[in-house]
């Protein structure tokens, strides 16, 4: 059962309303694909960052003062946060309070949070799922900022329209973001903190990564802009190359590409979400909970359970 | 079909036969289980140990200074490297070279690099896999050797009976360790370039997280270690604390505890890995791609998507 008024209340830009619906989302229980499927018509709109790279590299800061540049364009932005913070540190997000102080009193911003925090996977499908809502409910732009560390983040910057992958001079080694998987993600690069020493070699080095890449002449080639957020200085040239890439890609018609492949994962991920919460069930954790101890016992491989336990979903699913 | 001869000449510790199943496993076909179920039962007797930690902290030399020790003692040791290397580096590991120099000629060692390239996740399941044959295959100490940096990562870590978290002066935050989930998996710590300024300050800091965290003190309680790997010092300690990590867990019968959770969290591995094998089959694929468009034009949601292709998988499970 969903609540009508509520969702109306949504694409009224209600504040209240939009957490909600929100929370009901992170929920992530068979309700909230009914709130996604009423809302879906209302999609489409927004236009969707992502913004990647190392923990320290000064994501929240250009996100910040990104927002604050559409803000005074009248565009309403809604940022997803997404931090890998563990169950150890109860989720506290240390970005969290500067960032409320600077642009949160704004109503034409909505900052939303998300932890790994007790999460079994299926946070890439949250993330997405908070931007439909923020996405119908009217939001311009919508920013993910993720730690670009794991699988799942890297699904959310892949999930944007434009992705971004901050770096630093320091953090240096481009080679450490290429084994993460960060350059194949990024449509362009921001050297953030430039104006620190060795940022000239970090700028080469990236450079020269980018060269070896084997690539199309037409196709979009990242470029490097050089930034320091904490001063505002080339927040304006990262907002100009974001508008760049839309062009570029809807000139030669890549959004539509884009998007199947985004459309591809996003189904394939709640498939198979919709499938381990079934399996999962209390019918199945029991039956997995008795195999167990024939497996301790060394007497049967893990493998000859797993079968088992399909075999028993094959007859309740 | 299984090739008993393989398995025979595996169980006598022929290198090319461990190196070929190892091969068959990584490969994930249907024969791969048939292997493992078969190797099941000569399984459980080697001592696994987790090596994981930010990029840059000195896994790897701590891994071969460790296993040239081990080696003193006559153990055998199989080493599991896994690197999230992005499909543009090609798979090159850079630390491989110097390793194969420094112990690769040993014939009492065997080590197996595993890149998460081209892998649609799996790669705990087949890390684990591979630490199975090398079991059966009679080695004495199996390490896996991973960056910390994503969830699949941190389960292989999780897989080992002991779990070392190494981390650096200047990678210096615990903070973000923490943040990665490091915290809660390490058995005990290690403090690596600990010659280095501010080592005494990473020290104290991540003393103090340690202290802040509950504990009960009929529990196990992570010790810090410093080391300079480079230079062999603090090898032996580690060493030690593996050792008497593993006292500890065997007196207070705490071993039986964590193969349970463990096998658990593995089955459900296996399960969930054959079920998306069975589901995205080339019907599975063929379905989903007719579907595509119709989210695109705007249609239909994702979500109804999903729930019409499991439909039409309960009828072909």
């Amino acid at each position: 059962m969903i609540n009508n008024n509520l969702i109306e209340k949504l694409l009224k830009q209600d504040r209240r309303s939009i957490a909600r619906v929100i929370t009901i989302v992170e929920s992530n229980d068979y309700n909230s694909n009914e709130y996604l499927k009423e809302i879906h018509k209302n999609t489409g709109r927004a236009y969707r960052i992502g913004i990647t790279g190392p923990p320290g590299a000064g994501k929240s800061t250009i996100t910040n003062q990104l927002t604050k540049l559409y803000r005074k364009q009248n565009l309403k932005v809604a940022i997803i946060a997404v931090d890998p913070t563990s169950p150890f540190t109860g989720g506290a997000l240390l970005g969290d309070r500067v960032r409320m102080n600077d642009i949160g009193m704004d109503s034409g911003v909505f900052i939303r949070s998300m932890a790994t925090r007790g999460s079994l996977g299926g946070l890439s499908k949250k993330a997405i799922d908070a931007a439909d809502v923020f996405d119908a409910a009217g939001f311009d732009i919508i920013i993910f900022e993720t730690v670009g560390v794991g699988q799942s983040e890297l699904d959310i910057a892949q999930a944007a329209d434009t992705t971004i992958v901050v770096l630093v001079p320091e953090s240096g080694d481009s080679v450490q973001a290429m084994k993460a998987g960060l350059m194949e993600i990024a449509d362009f690069f921001v050297l953030n903190k430039s104006d620190r020493p060795g940022s000239q070699q970090s700028y080469t080095a990236l450079q020269t990564i980018l060269m070896i890449k084997d690539h199309d002449k037409n196709l979009w080639l990242p470029n490097i802009i050089k930034s320091v957020a904490s001063e505002n200085k080339g927040i304006e040239e990262i907002a100009n190359e974001i508008e760049r890439h839309k062009i570029f890609m809807a000139e030669k018609n890549l959004f539509t590409l884009k998007r199947e492949k985004q459309t591809k994962v996003r189904i394939k991920e709640i498939v198979e979400h919709i499938l381990k919460d079934k399996l999962w069930s209390q019918t199945g954790e029991n039956s997995l909970n008795l195999s167990i101890e024939k497996v301790i016992l060394g007497n049967l491989s893990p493998y000859q359970i797993a079968e088992e336990i399909i075999e028993e979903f094959k007859n309740r699913i």
